[in-house]
């Protein structure tokens, strides 16, 4: 089990539905930077103990992702409003076409509106 | 209970995380439309069982919500986006301010990049 951005990120969105035990580890591991042994040296368990115990929750994480596709719909949002800034960037050059990046700025948040 | 935006909001967002008996119910209710007595009609339950579950049930995703927050989050994201609209509308106007609504387009869309 790598370390993982997309972890960390259904973690930030899912975490609080995890049980305490499983959030701690999650905590400790993705937040606090403990290596697998160290969670396991503080809290008395095996290596393989804290390890199960991260897995059960990654599944758990992923289950929700699948079940509500929260993370994508931002991430998706999230792309758009990137749009938005470089659209928004281009008004400021000299000679800058406006109708039309009023037109694709307007698209692109709209979009929004319909991806939340 | 009445039928409210709300619950219905919560339910679109976290609808999947019911059991699906309570979800069946909603679906029933909140987006089919039919009474507590249609309802209990239907699946041989009086209207007050009906009527406890869809509670339990909505209990349920309001404590969804107070834990993760999503619906909140979403709603910014749709209100920045809603103002974005309006700004890019303000461009095609004769004798718009051209470089303080690309400013204000650029913070709304970071503020969206940052509640996402």
């Amino acid at each position: 089990m790598a370390k993982n951005y997309e972890i960390a990120l259904l973690f930030d969105f899912y975490g609080d539905l995890l049980t305490e035990k499983r959030r701690e580890f999650f905590e400790f591991y993705y937040n606090g930077d403990l290596s697998l042994s160290e969670i396991a040296e503080n809290e008395g368990l095996t290596r393989q103990g804290v390890f199960d115990t991260l897995k059960k929750g990654e599944q758990q994480l992923r289950g929700f992702e699948e079940k509500l596709g929260l993370v994508k719909r931002f991430r998706l949002v999230s792309e758009h409003a990137e749009q938005i800034v470089r659209l928004a960037d281009g008004l400021r050059e000299t000679g800058a076409d406006v109708p039309r990046l009023a037109a694709a700025i307007r698209e692109k948040a709209e979009e929004i509106k319909n991806s939340v």
